[in-house]
Parts: structure tokens; sequence; C-alpha cells
């Protein structure tokens, strides 16, 4: 290219923060490239079909009505929707019983979780003054200080630290699952199907609406199976190594989650708290699997599959058939403690363990699928967790300013960098136009100074081949 | 060589670990390749010398009585050691005031950790009864139920997760602080001078011991300049990329930091418990920092050197004059908040807020030192930490097993995975003896399947060139 470099930017990922950036950057005309590890766009989404059609979201897998910046990517490019089925009553074992709801005392722990998030500041959480209290803090120890009941801290702690982390109680610290609380606009919401994060799904899956958006991209933007390993970078811009590919750019966006990005070697090095900051941020562990039946038979008895479990190896379950079929589909959760003996287990135990469960919770045809399938997240070399990642106990108020604070020429983007709807879709495609725009715009950098914005690039004659009008 | 392969078994690192390791293995005739990232060895030691001969310890420095594998090598390799220097009474600053003893309540609390430590197994904290309730407390949370004084909980906090896991008590677990304890033998062990972990120096550094067990290996075992980025591994044995160089092997150790482990390219990669459990093994971030006078002039005034605060940028100093000086030396350590809080700021105004703590301290002449050195370990790409790593809370029982079970060909080393002395040098060569002897004997893989140990080859011939003997 005329100034010898590959790119204005190189965005590392193509993950929808990934694909966000590039079409921000793209759209104000600025040349991109896309470095992705995988053979396939969409990172932490895969939809598989089974033999008779049936469509297998195995990652990420719904949109809310608040997720507007979803939304409004799914209307552009033209992704149909639907409802999650919800034809029947859901379960809620509680301690070994079906019972309406948790019990009160449950239900007042997670009104006071949802009132404490309501003053987390999502862009700095660490400012709180109560937040070196909170960081302190794990969700367990709050839980056990606060109810003397230890069912009742069991089942709230599965429902935030398992069902909206993917973590034990143990594992998140308080102040990290107020911050995910606020993110989402509180516990209903996050939890919810009908008006709630699971309220749609998209025919074609998630994966659909990522091929779509990076078809958009000017042709040769993305370099699939260029696993980014080493990334020079100073005042004068970057080099980014992805697999046989060295690509040259003023800016590089790092979009992928920070446990990957902390084994990328920087040369010069990142500064200490921004290494320690991904040395501390685990990506969550649960297990997702999927049991195919001919028919819906829950339905028929009045339960509409989804199901939220105090103990047992799942703690949530969910109707995942899509409207026109063919085959009907239930899919688990299963989070921390539960996820780990999963995983010891041999693959013919662990699917009989999960299909023990699900025939315990709605019937014994639950036992027999024409088909079971499971993914781990956690064995991919490209995601390592599912479903993203946390910052440890202490991690916000030791390192949280270091999360997206630039380095020099360096940006970060992934949904753990999102302030409204952390860990969702809809906070990696909030990351990703935050980070292109901190090079469009210019921005603060981590030491302090000003990284100074792209020459604007945005005539006609350059843009057109980029994504700024209809797909 | 005769099989086609570089070594029997490589070696990832060469501090102590992977010089104890190589030693046994070299002992017993094996072939061994080193492969160390730096132009030198000896990990996370560093010794350097002021213009006038003053002897610096930037990293670890100390050795105790109880530290057998250590004083072992201290004899075999003729290092000499001097104790540490205690001229005079230590500092105690509670609160703002000098006291001579730390308060009772305080004293009892750490009675209590060291009671409770002595019932953690060192191998297998996980299976302890109350595992789970410790792994998903913070030390923070612990001490805040145990008194109602947060200066109390703030000393004994200080000097634990601090002092000795470099860690605030917001992100030490208290499992994770309880099996630190029972590693070296109880907090007064930890803590002390003389009788304890702290009793003595080697002249010429731990580096000088370092140097000489390199030495001792056969001619051209260690490879210097050889960062591994990825391991090839499969029942046949693994394939180390270090550099430029490709080392064969049957077998491999990787004797490094797990947080640097983690970002070695495995392929096969890993399993999600082992990759999970460096994705939260985060190092600590101590700052250690020598201020040097012409004179110790803390001791005219019956002062050691050696100092705790409760509160303050340093929570412990110590006289780190070296017998026959010629300068004299006080060096520094600030830990959690305020390594982060120094870390933040200017050299020049760090420089500004150690010696004013110093002038505090000792008096005015600590203000003006003729040389103020300062070596941040988690800046440094092959540590990235100080001291040692630690698993966040939740860690141990989910992803302790992971620690030392081989995975495969490959097995683990670094002090992190000690049962004994963790986190010390004494763990280190501990660690490497023992993943040496999994490899020489046979050991359990972590896939429950065996590993066969390596045919004998130490015919007197072949072992003639080891370090068997005498270096």
């Amino acid at each position: 290219m005329e100034d010898g470099r590959s790119a204005d930017v190189v965005v590392v990922g193509a993950g929808f923060a990934g694909l966000a950036a590039a079409h921000e950057l793209a759209g104000a005309g600025a040349r991109v490239a896309v470095a992705e590890a995988r053979d396939r766009v969409g990172g932490r989404v895969l939809t598989r079909l089974l033999p008779d059609g049936t469509q297998l979201d195995l990652g990420g897998q719904w949109v809310g009505p608040s997720q507007h910046e979803m939304r409004e990517l799914i209307a552009r490019y033209r992704v149909p929707t639907y409802p999650t089925p919800e034809h029947g009553r859901a379960v809620v074992d509680y301690e070994g019983t079906l019972v309406d709801a948790l019990p009160p005392e449950a239900m007042a722990l997670r009104g006071e979780l949802d009132r404490l998030s309501r003053e987390v500041p999502a862009d700095a959480p660490w400012t709180h003054p109560r937040a070196r209290s909170w960081d302190g803090t794990t969700l367990a120890s709050w839980l056990a200080g606060r109810t003397g009941d230890p069912a009742v801290a069991r089942a709230v702690g599965r429902q935030t630290a398992g069902g909206l982390l993917s973590l034990d109680a143990a594992d998140a610290s308080l102040l990290e699952t107020l911050f995910y609380l606020a993110g989402g606009g509180g516990l209903d919401v996050l939890v919810g199907f009908a008006g709630g994060a699971q309220a749609e799904r998209l025919v074609g899956g998630p994966q659909e609406l990522a091929i779509r958006m990076a078809a958009a991209l000017p042709a040769g933007t993305i370099r699939l199976g260029a696993p980014v390993r080493r990334i020079e970078h100073g005042p004068g811009g970057a080099v980014v190594h992805a697999g046989g590919l060295r690509l040259e750019a003023a800016h590089v966006i790092v979009a992928i989650p920070p446990v990957l990005a902390g084994r990328i070697e920087y040369d010069p090095p990142l500064p200490p708290q921004r290494d320690g900051l991904t040395q501390r941020m685990a990506s969550g562990y649960a297990l997702k699997t999927h049991a195919v039946y001919q028919e819906p038979f829950w339905r028929a008895r009045g339960l509409s599959g989804i199901s939220f479990s105090s103990a047992g190896v799942l703690t949530e379950t969910v109707d995942n058939t899509p409207p026109g079929g063919p085959s009907a589909v239930l899919t688990s959760f299963a989070y921390g403690a539960d996820a780990h003996l999963l995983r010891a287990r041999t693959p013919r135990d662990r699917r009989r363990a999960v299909l023990d469960r699900l025939g315990e919770l709605f019937g014994d045809e639950a036992r027999d699928p024409v088909a079971y399938v499971e993914f781990d997240w956690c064995a991919e070399p490209w995601t390592r967790g599912c479903f993203s990642g946390h910052l440890a106990p202490g991690g916000w108020t030791g390192f949280g300013p270091a999360l997206r604070a630039p380095a020099g020429v360096l940006h970060w983007a992934g949904t753990e960098t999102a302030t409204r709807w952390n860990g969702y879709f809809d906070g990696a495609v909030q990351s990703g136009r935050r980070a292109a725009a901190e090079i469009l715009t210019g921005a603060p950098d981590g030491a302090g100074g000003h990284v100074p914005p792209l020459p604007d690039r945005s005539d006609p004659g350059r843009s057109g081949g980029g994504p700024g009008g209809s797909p």
C-alpha cells in the first residue's frame, strides 16, 4: 500500500468485538486488517446444523430487547429472530423439591444485589466508596454473611455467580458480581427470557450475523488462520505477527478475551498493571450440552423446558428448539463445581449424568435422546473459557484501570472491556466501537499522554467499498 | 545424538527449579537440555554489585535453617553464608505509633492462622473438609469476621498476605494463606530472621549458587537466550521450540512460574483444568527497593533496620548490609495497594515516597542515600511478578489437582508447585527434584495413566561428566 503499511489498523480477533471495530474503522475510511486465529469468524459463537437441519447454537445464542447495539446490527443485516420458546411453566428445583419460586429470603437477597449494583459505576467500579471491601469479599462470603440458611445462599450463588458469571460463588468477588449485574440492568433482566437477556434467538444463529458482518467488509480485510503471537509496538505504530503474516499498522485493537490477550508476546513488554490484569482475569468455565429429541415432549406436560436447580449437576436448562424444528432440543448448563465434576468424567459418564438429571426434571423420555452434543469452550485454544472473563477478588481495585487504557498504539476490546452488557454480544459490539472511536477521534493513552487520531481518510472515493451502507 | 533427539529431557527455565531438575536427571545419566529465556541463570534471583563492590540482591535473597534442600546445595557448592544483620531492635509501627509488639488480639489471630495451617495437607489442600469454605473466603473477609478492629485486621493482613504472599488480603484466599504458612512451618518461622526464613544471606548472592550449579552441569546443557514459545507433545515425546532452537526429548519439565507456563503454546492444547489453573495463578506484585548509605547509621541508634508497619507505603524494611560493606543498605518492601500506588508514580516521586518513609522510621539521614536502586520484577517479561504465584480464591478447590499432575510427557516444576517452602528457593529445588523423579522412576500422569520411566542410562562411563560428585 502507498505508505508501506498493511493497514491503518490491525484488529486481532474476528468475534463481534473485532468485527464491530473493523466496521467502524472501515466506515470512516480507514484501511483495516483483521487477524483471526480460527478458520471462521464469530469467536465465541458457533452454530452447527444437525443432519436434519436443526440449528444448535453451541456458544452464545440470545439477544434481548435492551441490547441496542445488537438489535441495530440484526436489523441492518436483516437476520430474522424468533422468541425463545416458553410453552408452559418453568421448573424450579429448590433443594430437591419442585417449587413455584425461590423462597422469599432468596428473592430478598437478589433484590439487595440489584440495589447495590445500581451504585456501581460501570466504567470505573474501583472508584465506589466501598470498592475495596466489595472487591475483597467473595460472593460466597457475602451471602454467608447475609443469611444463616446455606440453601438460600447456594440458590442465589448458583443463579448469579453460576448462571451469569459462569463461576462458583467462591470465585466471584461481590464487586465483580455487582458490576456484571449493573451492565445488564439488574438480575431480572439478566436471568429473564421474554423481555430479558434470553428473549430471542437468531435464525441461522448469531454466527449468521457474524458471517454477514464479515462479508460486508472490504474484500481481503479478514485473514483467517492467522493467530497473533507477537506484537511489536512503539509511538510510530506496530507490527503484528499473525501466523506467517507480518501486518504493519498505525494502531492495533486487541479484541480477544483478556486471558488470551495476555498470552501474546508484546515488544516492548506491557506495563505491570496491564500484565497483572490479564494474569487475574480468568474465564468462566461453564459447560453447555444439548440433548436432541424427536418431539418437545415436555410441552405436553405443561413444562417450558426452562429450569433452575439449587442443587444437582445442571443449574439451568432451556428449550432450545427452533420454531421449524425439525427436532426438539433441551440445552443444559453446568457451572462451577458441577462443571468441574462433569469435566472429570468420561464422555460416556458425563452424558449419562446430564441425561439422568434431565430425566429427573422433565420425565424419563429425556434419558433417551436421538442425539447428544457437547462442545467444551474451555478446551478451545482460541477461547479457553465459557462464557467470559472476570477479574478475581482484589482485581478491580488493583488492576481495573488497565482494563481499557490503551498502551500506546495498542487498544483493548472484547466483551470483557464493555461497560454495558459486559459478557454479552452487545458488550462485545460496544467495546469494538469504543476502541475504534479511540483511534478515530484520539483518546487518552494509558501513560497519561494522548494518542493522535488517524488522519481523516473518509473521502467518498475510498469509502465506497466500505460497509457504511446496507450490506 | 544417537537416537536423533537433542536430549532425554528438556527443562524449561534455569532458575533453581530447573537447575535442580537438570542435576537430578544428569546425575542419573540422562541427557538434559535446559532452555532459558534470559541471558543468565537464576530466574528470580539477581545479584548486582555497586561500583564499590557492595552486594545488592535484587530478587530472592535469604535462606533459613529448616530449608534443607537449599542448605544441602549451599554446602555442596561451598557458597559461604552470613547471618542477616540484627544489630539493635526492630521498629514496629502500629497505626502510626511505635510499639514493642503488635497488640495481643493481632498475635492471637496469627496464632489461629498457624493452628489452622497445621490442618492443611500441603500436597492436596483441596481435600481438607473445610477447603471449599476456606477457598471461597478471602483473608480480608476472614480477618474482618474475627475482629471488630480494622487496625488489627490490617496489621495481620499486611504481615501475612503482604509480607509472605506479596498480595493484598483482598486477593488471597484463606486456604491459600494457610497452605503457604504450612509450607514454611508457621508464621513465626516465615517472618523470622535468626532461626527463621530470613536467617542468612549468601556471599555473592543466591545467583552465585545458581551459577555454580549451572557450571557443574555437562557442557552445553544450558541454552541461554532461548525463550520457549511452543511445545509439541505426544505419547512418544515432545518438541520444544526455544528461540531458534528445536529441541526434541522424551520428556519436558516446565520449570517457570505458572503464569508464564500458561503463555506457552501447547500442541495439542492442554486440558481445561490445567489451562484454567494457569489462568488463575497470578503472581504477587511486591516492590523491593534498596537505599544505599555510607554507614549503617540506624545501628548507632540501637535500631536493627528491620521494621514492620501496619500502615504507610513500606510494609517491611531490613538491614541488607553485607558484612564487609563497604556500603550500608536498607531494603524496603511494598505490597498490595501500596505497591500499586508506588508503581503509579514517576520514578522520582516513588524514590521520594520510599525515602521519606525510611526517614520517618529511621531518622532523617535515611532521606539522602548515596544510591537508590529499584528493580521491578513485575515488569520483567520472564518473571512478571514478585515474589511468586498464588491460586486465586476458588482456585484450589476447582483447579488444584492440575498443579503437579503431568500432562502426558509434560511435567511441572517451579516453587509454586512445591509442598514444602512453596514460594521459596527451597520449594523450587524440591519441585525440580520431584519432577525429575517423576521421569526417572515413572509417575502417574494427569489422565490416570502411567508415564513410563526413562531407561536406566546411569552407566559410569556416561555419567562421569555429570554433576553427581563435587562440583
